[in-house]
Protein backbone atom coordinates (compact mmCIF):
# COMPACT_ATOMS: atom_id res chain seq x y z
CA UNK A 1 0.00 0.00 0.00
CA UNK A 2 1.79 3.42 -1.02
CA UNK A 3 2.09 5.51 1.94
CA UNK A 4 0.89 8.52 -0.69
CA UNK A 5 -2.58 9.41 0.73
CA UNK A 6 -3.97 10.38 -2.66
CA UNK A 7 -2.63 7.15 -4.49
CA UNK A 8 -4.46 5.59 -1.75
CA UNK A 9 -7.38 7.24 -2.26
CA UNK A 10 -7.06 6.24 -6.15
CA UNK A 11 -6.55 2.73 -5.19
CA UNK A 12 -9.62 2.04 -3.25
CA UNK A 13 -11.63 4.16 -6.02
CA UNK A 14 -10.60 2.25 -8.42
CA UNK A 15 -11.24 -0.84 -6.60
CA UNK A 16 -14.91 0.40 -6.05
CA UNK A 17 -15.84 1.18 -9.39
CA UNK A 18 -13.90 -2.06 -11.29
CA UNK A 19 -16.57 -3.91 -8.48
CA UNK A 20 -19.62 -2.22 -9.60
CA UNK A 21 -18.56 -2.06 -13.22
CA UNK A 22 -18.39 -6.32 -13.13
CA UNK A 23 -20.44 -7.24 -10.84
CA UNK A 24 -22.89 -4.76 -9.96
CA UNK A 25 -23.37 -2.68 -6.80
CA UNK A 26 -24.96 -5.45 -4.58
CA UNK A 27 -21.23 -6.45 -4.67
CA UNK A 28 -19.80 -3.43 -3.29
CA UNK A 29 -19.36 -3.34 0.22
CA UNK A 30 -16.20 -1.96 2.28
CA UNK A 31 -15.33 -5.76 2.67
CA UNK A 32 -15.28 -6.47 -0.73
CA UNK A 33 -13.51 -3.54 -1.86
CA UNK A 34 -10.60 -4.00 0.57
CA UNK A 35 -10.37 -7.42 -0.34
CA UNK A 36 -10.15 -6.33 -4.56
CA UNK A 37 -8.09 -3.08 -3.14
CA UNK A 38 -5.25 -5.59 -1.00
CA UNK A 39 -5.98 -2.80 1.58
CA UNK A 40 -6.94 -3.40 5.04
CA UNK A 41 -11.21 -2.64 5.79
CA UNK A 42 -9.41 -0.10 8.70
CA UNK A 43 -7.62 2.14 5.57
CA UNK A 44 -10.81 2.43 4.29
CA UNK A 45 -12.97 3.19 7.71
CA UNK A 46 -10.33 5.59 8.02
CA UNK A 47 -11.13 7.35 5.39
CA UNK A 48 -14.63 7.01 5.12
CA UNK A 49 -17.61 6.57 7.06
CA UNK A 50 -19.46 4.40 5.71
CA UNK A 51 -19.83 2.30 2.51
CA UNK A 52 -22.05 5.51 1.02
CA UNK A 53 -19.32 7.72 1.23
CA UNK A 54 -16.95 5.30 -0.05
CA UNK A 55 -18.81 4.89 -2.92
CA UNK A 56 -19.84 8.43 -3.71
CA UNK A 57 -15.82 9.40 -3.57
CA UNK A 58 -15.07 6.90 -6.18
CA UNK A 59 -18.52 8.25 -8.33
CA UNK A 60 -16.52 11.75 -7.69
CA UNK A 61 -13.72 10.74 -8.95
CA UNK A 62 -14.47 10.17 -12.10
CA UNK A 63 -14.02 12.86 -14.81
CA UNK A 64 -14.59 14.03 -18.17
CA UNK A 65 -12.40 14.84 -21.09
CA UNK A 66 -13.55 18.44 -22.29
CA UNK A 67 -14.44 19.19 -25.02
CA UNK A 68 -12.19 19.73 -28.40
CA UNK A 69 -11.22 23.50 -28.55
CA UNK A 70 -13.80 25.72 -30.72
CA UNK A 71 -15.24 22.91 -32.14
CA UNK A 72 -17.15 22.49 -35.26
CA UNK A 73 -20.49 21.27 -34.52
CA UNK A 74 -19.66 17.79 -36.39
CA UNK A 75 -16.68 17.15 -33.61
CA UNK A 76 -19.22 18.57 -30.75
CA UNK A 77 -21.90 16.02 -31.35
CA UNK A 78 -18.84 13.39 -31.22
CA UNK A 79 -17.69 14.63 -28.73
CA UNK A 80 -20.91 14.19 -26.61
CA UNK A 81 -20.99 10.45 -27.97
CA UNK A 82 -17.62 9.91 -26.96
CA UNK A 83 -18.42 11.19 -23.76
CA UNK A 84 -21.89 8.89 -23.24
CA UNK A 85 -19.77 5.70 -24.08
CA UNK A 86 -17.06 6.94 -21.27
CA UNK A 87 -20.16 7.47 -18.83
CA UNK A 88 -20.76 3.46 -19.07
CA UNK A 89 -17.21 2.07 -20.20
CA UNK A 90 -15.15 4.01 -17.78
CA UNK A 91 -18.15 4.52 -15.42
CA UNK A 92 -20.85 2.73 -13.77
CA UNK A 93 -20.44 -0.07 -16.23
CA UNK A 94 -23.53 -2.09 -18.00
CA UNK A 95 -23.79 -3.61 -14.03
CA UNK A 96 -24.53 0.09 -12.61
CA UNK A 97 -27.06 0.49 -15.52
CA UNK A 98 -28.67 -2.43 -15.19
CA UNK A 99 -29.56 -1.48 -11.14
CA UNK A 100 -30.60 1.81 -12.30
CA UNK A 101 -32.89 0.04 -14.42
CA UNK A 102 -34.67 -2.60 -11.65
CA UNK A 103 -34.37 -0.36 -8.78
CA UNK A 104 -32.01 -2.65 -7.26
CA UNK A 105 -30.12 -0.48 -4.41
CA UNK A 106 -31.10 1.99 -2.85
CA UNK A 107 -28.03 4.22 -1.71
CA UNK A 108 -26.23 3.70 -4.93
CA UNK A 109 -29.11 4.43 -7.32
CA UNK A 110 -29.46 8.31 -5.38
CA UNK A 111 -26.16 8.89 -5.29
CA UNK A 112 -25.49 7.68 -9.12
CA UNK A 113 -28.87 9.83 -9.92
CA UNK A 114 -27.41 12.66 -8.11
CA UNK A 115 -24.32 12.47 -10.26
CA UNK A 116 -26.00 11.92 -13.11
CA UNK A 117 -27.82 15.47 -12.59
CA UNK A 118 -24.58 17.19 -12.26
CA UNK A 119 -23.55 15.51 -15.14
CA UNK A 120 -25.81 16.42 -17.59
CA UNK A 121 -25.40 19.99 -16.26
CA UNK A 122 -21.92 20.25 -16.90
CA UNK A 123 -22.24 18.86 -20.68
CA UNK A 124 -25.20 21.51 -21.05
CA UNK A 125 -22.75 24.01 -20.10
CA UNK A 126 -20.07 22.99 -22.44
CA UNK A 127 -22.36 23.52 -25.48
CA UNK A 128 -23.35 26.81 -24.77
CA UNK A 129 -19.66 27.52 -24.47
CA UNK A 130 -18.97 26.15 -27.47
CA UNK A 131 -20.05 28.77 -29.10
CA UNK A 132 -21.80 26.96 -32.07
CA UNK A 133 -25.23 27.86 -31.02
CA UNK A 134 -25.93 29.56 -34.46
CA UNK A 135 -25.26 26.80 -36.18
CA UNK A 136 -27.44 24.26 -33.98
CA UNK A 137 -31.38 23.57 -34.04
CA UNK A 138 -32.98 26.31 -32.28
CA UNK A 139 -35.38 23.68 -30.42
CA UNK A 140 -32.39 21.57 -29.07
CA UNK A 141 -34.00 18.91 -26.55
CA UNK A 142 -30.18 18.42 -25.07
CA UNK A 143 -31.65 15.75 -22.33
CA UNK A 144 -33.66 13.81 -25.16
CA UNK A 145 -30.68 13.71 -27.34
CA UNK A 146 -28.34 12.85 -24.81
CA UNK A 147 -30.56 10.07 -23.97
CA UNK A 148 -30.80 9.05 -27.54
CA UNK A 149 -26.80 9.36 -27.74
CA UNK A 150 -26.34 6.92 -24.49
CA UNK A 151 -29.61 5.13 -24.92
CA UNK A 152 -28.08 3.80 -28.50
CA UNK A 153 -25.51 2.50 -27.10
CA UNK A 154 -27.53 0.35 -24.33
CA UNK A 155 -30.00 -0.57 -27.29
CA UNK A 156 -27.14 -2.03 -29.53
CA UNK A 157 -25.49 -3.75 -26.74
CA UNK A 158 -28.34 -5.23 -24.78
CA UNK A 159 -29.75 -6.39 -28.57
CA UNK A 160 -26.34 -7.57 -29.69
CA UNK A 161 -24.25 -8.62 -26.57
CA UNK A 162 -21.55 -5.85 -28.02
CA UNK A 163 -21.23 -2.86 -29.79
CA UNK A 164 -19.95 -3.05 -33.58
CA UNK A 165 -17.41 -1.02 -34.93
CA UNK A 166 -18.77 2.00 -36.35
CA UNK A 167 -21.15 2.63 -33.92
CA UNK A 168 -20.36 6.18 -33.06
CA UNK A 169 -19.90 7.00 -36.72
CA UNK A 170 -23.32 5.36 -37.18
CA UNK A 171 -24.81 7.04 -34.13
CA UNK A 172 -23.51 10.81 -35.62
CA UNK A 173 -24.48 9.90 -38.69
CA UNK A 174 -27.94 9.38 -37.69
CA UNK A 175 -28.49 12.28 -34.99
CA UNK A 176 -26.70 14.42 -37.02
CA UNK A 177 -29.95 16.38 -38.53
CA UNK A 178 -31.30 16.15 -35.00
CA UNK A 179 -28.41 18.14 -33.89
CA UNK A 180 -27.98 21.12 -36.55
CA UNK A 181 -30.30 23.89 -38.03
CA UNK A 182 -31.86 22.59 -40.98
CA UNK A 183 -32.17 24.63 -44.02
CA UNK A 184 -35.83 25.91 -43.78
CA UNK A 185 -38.06 23.48 -45.88
CA UNK A 186 -39.15 24.86 -49.42
CA UNK A 187 -42.67 23.61 -49.08
CA UNK A 188 -45.46 24.00 -45.89
CA UNK A 189 -43.98 23.01 -42.51
CA UNK A 190 -43.97 18.95 -42.02
CA UNK B 1 -57.98 -24.17 -14.63
CA UNK B 2 -60.07 -23.33 -17.77
CA UNK B 3 -60.18 -26.53 -19.88
CA UNK B 4 -59.67 -24.62 -23.27
CA UNK B 5 -56.18 -25.59 -23.94
CA UNK B 6 -55.87 -21.63 -25.84
CA UNK B 7 -56.50 -20.27 -22.63
CA UNK B 8 -54.69 -22.42 -20.83
CA UNK B 9 -51.59 -21.52 -22.67
CA UNK B 10 -52.48 -17.74 -22.43
CA UNK B 11 -52.58 -18.12 -18.76
CA UNK B 12 -49.02 -19.83 -18.49
CA UNK B 13 -47.44 -17.29 -21.31
CA UNK B 14 -48.71 -14.46 -19.12
CA UNK B 15 -46.97 -16.11 -16.06
CA UNK B 16 -43.60 -15.73 -17.76
CA UNK B 17 -44.31 -12.90 -18.85
CA UNK B 18 -45.41 -11.14 -15.56
CA UNK B 19 -42.57 -13.08 -13.58
CA UNK B 20 -39.90 -12.14 -16.86
CA UNK B 21 -41.03 -8.55 -16.16
CA UNK B 22 -41.22 -8.08 -12.37
CA UNK B 23 -38.14 -10.45 -11.25
CA UNK B 24 -35.99 -10.81 -13.94
CA UNK B 25 -35.44 -14.39 -16.40
CA UNK B 26 -33.80 -15.62 -13.69
CA UNK B 27 -37.00 -15.87 -11.45
CA UNK B 28 -38.47 -17.83 -14.41
CA UNK B 29 -39.15 -21.80 -14.31
CA UNK B 30 -41.23 -24.20 -14.17
CA UNK B 31 -41.71 -24.55 -10.51
CA UNK B 32 -42.49 -20.25 -9.91
CA UNK B 33 -44.35 -20.46 -13.50
CA UNK B 34 -46.58 -22.95 -12.36
CA UNK B 35 -47.33 -21.16 -8.75
CA UNK B 36 -47.88 -17.98 -10.44
CA UNK B 37 -50.20 -19.38 -12.80
CA UNK B 38 -52.10 -21.45 -10.13
CA UNK B 39 -51.19 -24.72 -12.04
CA UNK B 40 -50.03 -28.05 -11.88
CA UNK B 41 -46.37 -28.10 -12.86
CA UNK B 42 -47.28 -31.37 -14.45
CA UNK B 43 -49.83 -29.26 -16.61
CA UNK B 44 -46.67 -27.15 -17.91
CA UNK B 45 -44.35 -30.52 -18.72
CA UNK B 46 -47.15 -31.64 -20.97
CA UNK B 47 -47.35 -28.63 -23.00
CA UNK B 48 -43.64 -27.83 -23.07
CA UNK B 49 -40.64 -30.08 -22.30
CA UNK B 50 -38.41 -27.52 -20.31
CA UNK B 51 -38.09 -24.10 -19.12
CA UNK B 52 -36.69 -23.16 -22.57
CA UNK B 53 -39.29 -24.29 -24.83
CA UNK B 54 -41.95 -22.25 -22.23
CA UNK B 55 -40.16 -18.88 -21.97
CA UNK B 56 -39.99 -19.30 -26.20
CA UNK B 57 -43.68 -19.68 -26.48
CA UNK B 58 -44.07 -16.95 -23.96
CA UNK B 59 -42.05 -14.71 -25.68
CA UNK B 60 -43.13 -15.75 -28.98
CA UNK B 61 -46.89 -14.95 -28.02
CA UNK B 62 -46.04 -11.11 -27.85
CA UNK B 63 -47.67 -9.72 -31.28
CA UNK B 64 -47.50 -5.88 -32.02
CA UNK B 65 -50.20 -3.84 -33.01
CA UNK B 66 -49.98 -2.83 -37.00
CA UNK B 67 -48.91 0.33 -38.36
CA UNK B 68 -51.40 2.43 -39.31
CA UNK B 69 -53.14 2.45 -42.27
CA UNK B 70 -51.43 4.95 -45.20
CA UNK B 71 -49.70 6.50 -42.36
CA UNK B 72 -48.12 10.20 -42.97
CA UNK B 73 -44.23 10.04 -42.30
CA UNK B 74 -45.21 11.74 -38.49
CA UNK B 75 -47.81 8.91 -37.55
CA UNK B 76 -45.10 6.14 -38.72
CA UNK B 77 -42.37 7.98 -36.52
CA UNK B 78 -44.66 8.36 -33.86
CA UNK B 79 -46.32 4.33 -34.06
CA UNK B 80 -41.97 3.20 -33.93
CA UNK B 81 -41.70 4.92 -30.47
CA UNK B 82 -45.38 3.40 -29.63
CA UNK B 83 -43.56 -0.13 -30.83
CA UNK B 84 -40.21 0.51 -29.04
CA UNK B 85 -41.79 1.19 -25.64
CA UNK B 86 -44.49 -1.63 -25.92
CA UNK B 87 -42.03 -4.00 -26.49
CA UNK B 88 -40.35 -3.29 -22.91
CA UNK B 89 -43.54 -2.46 -20.96
CA UNK B 90 -45.56 -5.13 -22.05
CA UNK B 91 -42.56 -7.18 -23.10
CA UNK B 92 -39.18 -8.46 -22.07
CA UNK B 93 -39.70 -6.08 -19.47
CA UNK B 94 -37.00 -3.50 -17.60
CA UNK B 95 -35.66 -6.99 -15.89
CA UNK B 96 -35.41 -8.38 -19.38
CA UNK B 97 -33.14 -5.31 -20.63
CA UNK B 98 -31.37 -5.47 -17.09
CA UNK B 99 -30.80 -9.52 -17.92
CA UNK B 100 -29.07 -8.91 -22.09
CA UNK B 101 -27.07 -5.97 -20.56
CA UNK B 102 -25.49 -8.16 -18.11
CA UNK B 103 -25.30 -11.34 -19.98
CA UNK B 104 -27.18 -12.84 -16.58
CA UNK B 105 -28.76 -15.79 -18.11
CA UNK B 106 -27.93 -17.50 -21.38
CA UNK B 107 -31.12 -19.18 -21.99
CA UNK B 108 -33.10 -16.36 -22.13
CA UNK B 109 -30.34 -14.35 -23.85
CA UNK B 110 -30.03 -16.12 -26.66
CA UNK B 111 -33.91 -16.44 -27.08
CA UNK B 112 -34.62 -13.18 -26.65
CA UNK B 113 -31.43 -11.96 -28.78
CA UNK B 114 -33.41 -14.30 -31.60
CA UNK B 115 -36.68 -12.52 -31.56
CA UNK B 116 -35.40 -9.28 -31.71
CA UNK B 117 -33.84 -10.08 -34.75
CA UNK B 118 -37.57 -11.36 -35.99
CA UNK B 119 -38.82 -7.94 -34.55
CA UNK B 120 -36.83 -5.84 -35.98
CA UNK B 121 -36.91 -7.30 -39.92
CA UNK B 122 -40.84 -7.10 -39.11
CA UNK B 123 -40.26 -3.71 -38.31
CA UNK B 124 -37.96 -2.58 -41.09
CA UNK B 125 -40.59 -4.83 -43.72
CA UNK B 126 -43.66 -2.21 -42.53
CA UNK B 127 -41.40 0.73 -42.74
CA UNK B 128 -40.66 -0.77 -46.29
CA UNK B 129 -44.24 -1.32 -47.01
CA UNK B 130 -45.73 2.26 -45.11
CA UNK B 131 -44.86 3.63 -48.96
CA UNK B 132 -43.46 6.91 -47.48
CA UNK B 133 -40.22 6.43 -48.85
CA UNK B 134 -39.94 9.50 -50.99
CA UNK B 135 -40.56 11.35 -47.35
CA UNK B 136 -37.92 9.62 -45.59
CA UNK B 137 -34.11 10.59 -45.20
CA UNK B 138 -32.33 8.56 -47.76
CA UNK B 139 -30.35 7.25 -45.93
CA UNK B 140 -31.82 6.33 -43.02
CA UNK B 141 -30.78 3.68 -40.79
CA UNK B 142 -33.25 1.98 -39.55
CA UNK B 143 -31.56 0.15 -37.09
CA UNK B 144 -29.46 2.92 -35.18
CA UNK B 145 -32.54 4.94 -35.68
CA UNK B 146 -34.46 2.20 -33.93
CA UNK B 147 -31.67 2.09 -30.87
CA UNK B 148 -31.85 5.51 -30.16
CA UNK B 149 -35.64 5.56 -30.12
CA UNK B 150 -35.79 2.31 -27.44
CA UNK B 151 -32.37 3.47 -26.11
CA UNK B 152 -33.82 7.05 -25.15
CA UNK B 153 -36.53 5.46 -22.89
CA UNK B 154 -34.09 3.01 -21.01
CA UNK B 155 -31.82 6.03 -20.47
CA UNK B 156 -34.52 8.48 -19.00
CA UNK B 157 -35.63 5.43 -17.20
CA UNK B 158 -32.31 5.02 -15.59
CA UNK B 159 -31.59 8.42 -14.82
CA UNK B 160 -34.93 9.65 -13.58
CA UNK B 161 -36.54 6.37 -12.04
CA UNK B 162 -39.62 7.08 -14.47
CA UNK B 163 -40.45 8.26 -17.50
CA UNK B 164 -42.19 12.15 -17.57
CA UNK B 165 -45.14 12.36 -19.37
CA UNK B 166 -44.38 13.38 -22.89
CA UNK B 167 -41.65 11.53 -23.34
CA UNK B 168 -43.13 10.36 -26.76
CA UNK B 169 -44.00 13.64 -27.90
CA UNK B 170 -39.94 14.44 -27.14
CA UNK B 171 -38.62 11.82 -28.80
CA UNK B 172 -40.83 12.64 -31.69
CA UNK B 173 -39.84 16.03 -31.83
CA UNK B 174 -35.88 15.41 -31.22
CA UNK B 175 -35.83 12.98 -34.12
CA UNK B 176 -38.06 14.18 -36.67
CA UNK B 177 -35.54 15.99 -38.34
CA UNK B 178 -32.90 12.42 -38.33
CA UNK B 179 -36.04 10.55 -40.08
CA UNK B 180 -37.43 12.54 -42.60
CA UNK B 181 -35.72 13.99 -45.87
CA UNK B 182 -34.59 17.37 -45.61
CA UNK B 183 -34.73 20.36 -47.89
CA UNK B 184 -31.10 20.14 -49.64
CA UNK B 185 -28.79 22.65 -47.71
CA UNK B 186 -28.66 25.99 -49.29
CA UNK B 187 -24.42 26.59 -48.42
CA UNK B 188 -21.90 23.56 -48.70
CA UNK B 189 -22.46 20.35 -47.15
CA UNK B 190 -22.07 20.18 -43.69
Amino acid sequence: MPADPHRRDGIINAAVLDLLRTKGPRSVNVEAVAAHAGVAKTTIYRRYRDREEMIKAALESLTNPPPPDRPEPRELLAWLIEQSVNAIESGIGLGGVAALLTDEDTTFIELIRALLVEHRAALATELDNAAVDAELRDDLDVETLLDCIVGAYLAERARRGGVEPGWARRVLHSLWPAFTRQPPPSGGLP
